[in-house]
This record gives C-alpha cells, structure tokens and sequence, in this order.
C-alpha cells in the first residue's frame, strides 16, 4: 500500500528594486512570486512512498512550480519544473532516482547561506547587467533524465553521483557530491560538468563547496565556488542559459571563467531568525578581461506558526558592476505558508 | 496545523449557435466546457486554512482552469488562472490578501443576474462582432499581483479595496466595494480604474451596481454598469483586452464608453431553479458614433443533488448589432458535479 | 456526498535505441517517461464518483499525463490531456460520458497484445521514417468533445457509441463497439470515422478487432486493423495526424490505405509476467505503391508490489521499411509505481 501525500507551499512578496545608475532603468515596485527573493517558490505536488518489504522503498515525487502573482506555471510551463522523480531505496544499500532532480551543488549551496537559498541573501539569484541575465553563483538548480546513487550515511559521511544522458540540444551532465554532518558541523562539496556534444570536451566544471556550524546562539556559514569552461548552448546541469554570459560594462565580454565566495551569519531570536552575509564573484574572459560583482544582504523572517512566515530582506550591490545592473537594491517584504 | 482541501468541478454542455443574418456565419453545434455559458468553469484547487491563535488565520487558495471539452488549460494557459493568492485575518480586523485574484466588480455583477454570471443569462459574456471579440458587460473576472484589504462586516456592510501595481505590459489597477446584506435584500457597488503607464492619466473607470430582493417564492435581481475612458493595450483589471473593443456594422467604430442594464427574476420550483433576464448595452464612440447590443435569456437548473446539476438555456439578441455577432441564437444543455 | 480519489503513476525508462542503415542516424541513449516504450504514460488526476440515488450516479474524472523525465506537460501541453469527462450512470440504463476521452477502438487494441498497449511490444507505437512520423496500427489513443453512450452488459456482451461534432480543425468523429468477455475468453471490435468538413466524405475508416485466450498457465492474443480513405487534416479521432503519413523510401508515397495484424502471448512467472509478439502492418497509396513493416517483441515485467514494478523489453524491425527507421532495434529497462 502506497502513502500518498499532497503538500505545497504559497509565498509572495512586494519588492522594490532600484537600478544603476549606468542602466538607464528606473526604480520598480513589483508583486513577485517567492521564486523571486521569497522564503521558496510557490508549489504544489505529490509525495508517495511505498514499502515493499525486505527493507526495500519506492517513492515518487511530483512537484510543479507556480507563480502566485499571475497564476502561471513556473519553470519555464513545465507542469512539474520543480520535480519529477522515481526512487528505489534501502537503509543498507542507499538509494536510485530517475527523472528530473535537483542537481548536487544546489544542496551544498544551501549550506552556504543563511535561510538556505532564499531571500535576497542567496548567492545564487542571478542580475540584469545592461538588460541581460548574469547569473552570481551558478545554480541550475535542476536537470532532466537524470540517474542519481546516494550512499546510505558512514559516520555521518554521505556521497552522491549523477549523470544525463544528452538529449536533443542538452549535452550530458554528470555530478558527484561528498557530504559531512556531525553534531553542530556540516560540510559538503559537489563537482558537475558536461560533455559537449560538438567539441567531445569536457565543459561547465563547477566546483562547490560549503560548511557550516552552529554556535547554539547563532550559526556561521560560508561557501566557495568556481567555474571553468563556460560553455555556450550547454542547456543541462549547473550552467543551463543558451549562451554563456556575458558582462556587459564599458568593456563588454563574454565569461568563460567564474569564481564566487559567500559567507554570513544566522541568529534566532525567539519567533525571529535574522541572516546577514556578503557574497562575491569574479567574472572572466578567456583573454584578460575581467569585472567583479558583490551583494550585502540582510534578512529576517517571524514564525506565525511552523508553517506560516512573515519575511522581509534587503541587499546592497558591490563591485565593478554595481552601477550595471537592475537590481543595485532589492528591498521586499512578504507572506510564506506551506501545507 | 493547517487543513488542506482538494476540491473541483466538472461541467460541459452542448451548444447550438445561430449567427445573425449579416455575419456571413453558419449556424454551429459544439460541445463546450462549463466556462463557455455553462454554470461554472471547469477547475481542480487546494483550499488551506490554518489558525494561527490570537483570532489570526492564515489561508491560501490554488483554483486551476480546465476545459474539460479538450482537456487544455483554461485562463489562456496559466496553471492556476483561476486564483492563488495568500491570506491573513481576523473576525476583528478583516482580512488582507495577496496575489492573483477576483476583481470586486465580479461579485456585484454576480448579485445582478439569476444564477450569478451563469448560462446564456450572463451579461459579462461577450460577443463575436464580425469576427472580433466585443464584451457586453466589462467583467476580467481576475487581475494578477493584486493587494486586497475587505472590512469584517458592520451590520451588514462591508467594504473592500484592491490595488495591483503597474508589472510588464499591465497598467496599475484599483477597485473598491461597498456590499450590503440584511435577510432578503442586498446591493453592491464597484468602482475599477487603471492608471495609464503612457499618459499617467486615469483611464477605463467602471462603475458597477447590483441588487437583489429575495420574496421567498421568487427573487428580482438587476444591475447597471458605466464605463468611461475605455483605452487600448491596459491589459489589468476589468479591461483586459489588448486593444479597445471595435463595434463593426456598417458604421465602424473604437468604443471608448458604454453602460449597461441588467434585470431579471429567479423562480425555485421544487429541485428546479427558473431564471429569465433582460441585458442591454449601449457602445459609444470618442465621436457621436453609438450602437447597442441586448440579450433576453431563459434557463433553468435542476439539482440531482447538492453537487450535480443538469442546466439549458436559451437565449436571443436585441438591438442594433443582433444582425452583425455570431451568437444571435444560443440554445444549449449541459451538466456539471462539484467535488 | 462524492467520494474523491488522488490517483497517479510515475513510469520511467532508459532506453537504447538502433537505427536503419539507410536513415543516416546512430545510436541513441536516452531517458524516457513511460509513454514511450513504457508500463504507462506517467499521470496524476482525480476521480469523482456521487451516488444519486435510486441506482443513478454521476462521475468526473480529470486525468493529466506528464512526462516524468523532464517534468513537461503530456499530450501535446494539454492540462487534463488523458481524459477530462463527466458521466451519469446507472447499472440498468447504462452509461453516458462527455468530454476528452479514450476513444473506442484504444480498449480493443489494447485487448490484442501482451500487457495492454505497453513496453516495446504496443502495436500502436509508431515510428521514425526518414525523419518523419510514421504510425503502425492508428491509436489516436484519444478524441476531444466526445459524447459517449455505453450499454450495461448483456450476458457478456457490451456495445459503446461515441460521436463528437467537427469544432475548429477537426472532422466530426463517430465509433461503434462491440465486446464480449465470458470467462477465459474475450473478444471486441471497433469501427471508427470521420465525416471532412471539406468533402463531405466519410474518411479515416478503421476497424479494429482483437480477441485472447486465457489457457491458466498461458495467454493467448491476437489482433487486425484496417485502415480506409486516410486522409489530411483530420485532426480528431483513430487518425489525428495533419497530414496523411508518407512513407519514404527509394519509393515515397503517401499513405491512403493500411491493414495489419498483430499476435502474440503472455507468461505468468511468479512474480514475472513474460510477454512475445509479432505485429505487422502494410502500407499502401492510391495508386499501387505499397510496402510493408513489422515487430518482433520480447518483454518482461517483476511485481515487486501490486502498485510498483520492474519492466524491460527488447524489439526488432522486419520488413521493406526496417532499414528507413530510427527504432530498428529498441532495448529498455524500467521503473514503474502507481498511486
């Protein structure tokens, strides 16, 4: 007999963001999706877990992403963006999943900041630099027809493969991931690249690595990341736009390079939590070209309930490209409840 | 702990359409979801309701659109078109919610027709106008990224104000209500307006009112609605469509004004509900050019129970541009169960 | 009070894919959603039962398919693409249904191979043929607007009517069925047409008859099809591609006319369920090209619970066309679990 569960969540916030000066755009009062600096992006979905015996599980989950503020489907229209997975699973022997995941560095990554990539504190929400989309960090953070092993824990270490098939214009994709958690300390690192399917070269090296620890009163955490071989057209994995970015400033150029670190500060405070971190990347070219963007971000958000959040958040850009992009300062406040 | 409920409908009918002699149309025999003329649109959502202590509650609502005819998504392809939105409240403090939608013109004019915006008695179901989609009265129903504020009730009154602010290619919105309710009678009012993006001027104000008296053996039901400033490309609100509606007869013109009357009566009898209407608008020109549209409708209901109707209707147009719209004769019969 | 079911499935596969010699395309590895060489299409949906009393009942079901691979809608992006209807039924009178559905001659397929229209061995998958698609036995599998009347059974006998009018690209739809199922025996047949909204002409004729056999420890089944008058733009019913099929090889035509039978049987093993078959369709034009292509399948599935299942097959082509397809030699293995 299967156990079926229906669960979702629907946040929403009011956001006010200022441009650069170099932009030519003005500032901009919008009502957004949590997808957008929210606690989480709006969703829907089915979780089923299935025992059959001799210690053995099936699961599947079927999550599909929405945009509150318009009603629309998240994730490009997919029906189920979000995810779309099969497992097969023991205590002793871990566990397979088939379908579409979230790729391994987008769980190192949300160890790295505090609230776990969200609000305007997460180092992976990408800027409109001069009109086009620069991604911080990068995080897919998910791939299609992917086939991922997961080791059951070994004193609190944990490892993590996967790997895609290249279909139509996707090339393929392939992940490990080595986790560690013991006590108030935590740890992780995720390697993923692809193989193009035109060169034969291995593409989109992204390396990402986090650790946290928890003091009791309050928690300190940090992360690192960088990118090689920015590849254009690549669409699976990590690096998912169809051209690779491009800083566009008084010397625009295209990035083949890209390396990033973040670190903060998480403090509960009776119904509150507060974050505060500052995170950073160095865009480069495959000449000598390069341009740096940072973002100072604060954040908190108050538990109405285990379920319900009122949140707000603010940041601040910082670097060569501060003046060069739509989002210099995002301040928002919203409403989050799960079910 | 929150209480999450599934809930939906399916209704569909067949329809047989005569279009006036002018039109050059045939007549037409189609099979159609309950959104065209039928009780409801079809739809499947999730309900949440969750008490937060203090008198406080938090809910949220997901409503999705379907054509059960085809099986495609209804509201243009959004995937929760219907509703999304987040809410807080108090029986003391009213409540506020955000996110997409109903606008407050939808419940005035379902007050001021038998059946509540149903069956071929509707007056916010527009035509085809040789060729083109002409609304007869203004009715989005659903405008995105909107804030609602609703009054608890005092003695029977309450009160309500929304805004959305200005996002891509829609105007910013506002409307506010004022209701009553006292045993058999209740009235409405709703006045909508869009702020201009391009001139900053206040275009396509609309003014609804309804009422409705309850004699016990039968119920008198009517409504007026004027609008003013009707402007192209607003795209929010009770005015959505991308240009201003174009009246084509052998004078051709922009309608920038018009205004509306509805009455009508609804007769119970046993496990049927009768219901007769009269619904006429008046199109104006920036000039001195006017044409006008009316519609006599018939329909009834019958309960198999609480959830599940069997419906038809009738109904024939008046007025000036009777000859010129496709839907000169509409005749139909449908089912419909809620779940 | 209606009884409401959250039901679904998720079925995934990998699968390795040989093509013709003549077609210029290599090898593929890929990950697919069960609706391609799968147990079933992966879906979620909701059914509605209501009982009316004196043994009427009415009914809903909303079915969508996605594909669990990449998290996209099914069925062409439709919302409820599996099936959206509404029914009223009673055990004496039978049943009516309205909406997208299954037409006729889906369940007679379905009833002429091992496991019903699945894994490599389904009849009704197509193929690739020089790049386009080519059907083997017509399977729309479903149709839009369709009413449907189906008697109560008869001593084993049972005949189904359906009928959905011409609305936008598609011809009128009609089908009849006859079935019979008494003990281990069973058989069916289904006539299906479309009446052009250009001609006036009946086209897209297609007769479906299947029977099987259940020995105890074996099962035997077998199966016909032909297909008359094929013709362009149909859209709707056994036949819904926009134009009729070609099939390309040193000799292309166009495709008016196709007959082809399939037969094969299935294993109960313990837990496994062995399956074999052979399916072979002739295609021919309005003049006397002709040309044939055929299947050679081999599948099997394991029970690890009545919900969840491990599956795996392996097909050949034979015949003029083999050497012209992308699917000359498909080989998969899969996980399937239901909810």
């Amino acid at each position: 007999q299967s156990t079926v569960t229906l669960f979702g969540l629907v946040d929403l916030n009011v956001t006010n963001t200022s441009a650069g000066s170099k932009t030519g755009v003005g500032d901009l009062t919008t009502m957004n999706d949590g997808t957008v600096n929210g606690m989480n992006g709006s969703r829907w979905g089915v979780r089923v877990a299935e025992d059959l015996g001799n210690g053995l599980k099936a699961g599947a989950v079927l999550e599909s992403g929405l945009l509150a503020d318009n009603g629309t489907q998240a994730q490009g229209g997919r029906a189920f963006g979000r995810q779309a997975f099969l497992s097969l699973s023991s205590a002793a022997a871990g566990e397979v999943r088939l379908g579409r995941q979230y790729i391994l560095s987008d769980s190192v990554l949300g160890m790295s900041n505090p609230f776990g990539n969200a609000l305007t504190l997460n180092p992976g929400t990408g800027v409109t630099n001069m009109g086009k989309a620069l991604p911080m960090f990068l995080n897919a953070p998910r791939a299609d027809n992917i086939v991922q092993y997961q080791t059951p824990s070994f004193g609190g270490f944990q490892a993590a493969v996967q790997a895609a098939p290249g279909e139509g214009s996707a090339d393929r994709f392939h992940g490990v991931k080595l986790g560690f958690a013991s006590g108030p300390a935590a740890a992780a690192l995720s390697y993923e690249w692809n193989k193009s399917r035109t060169t034969g070269d291995n593409v989109n090296k992204s390396l990402t690595l986090a650790a946290n620890y928890n003091f009791g009163s309050f928690k300190l955490l940090g992360g690192l990341q960088r990118n090689k071989d920015l590849a254009a057209n690549s669409g699976n994995g990590a690096f998912v736009v169809t051209a690779a970015p491009v800083v566009t400033t008084t010397s625009t150029f295209t990035v083949t390079k890209s390396s990033g670190y973040t670190f903060g500060a998480e403090l509960p405070v009776d119904k509150f939590l507060f974050g505060l971190n500052y995170s950073k990347v160095k865009y480069e070219s495959a000449g000598s070209a390069n341009a740096d963007l940072g973002k100072v971000a604060l954040g908190a958000r108050y538990g109405l309930s285990k379920n319900t959040f009122l949140y707000s958040s603010f940041s601040v850009a910082t670097g060569d490209l501060k003046d060069y992009i739509s989002q210099k300062r995002v301040v928002q406040a919203g409403l989050r409840t799960a079910f």
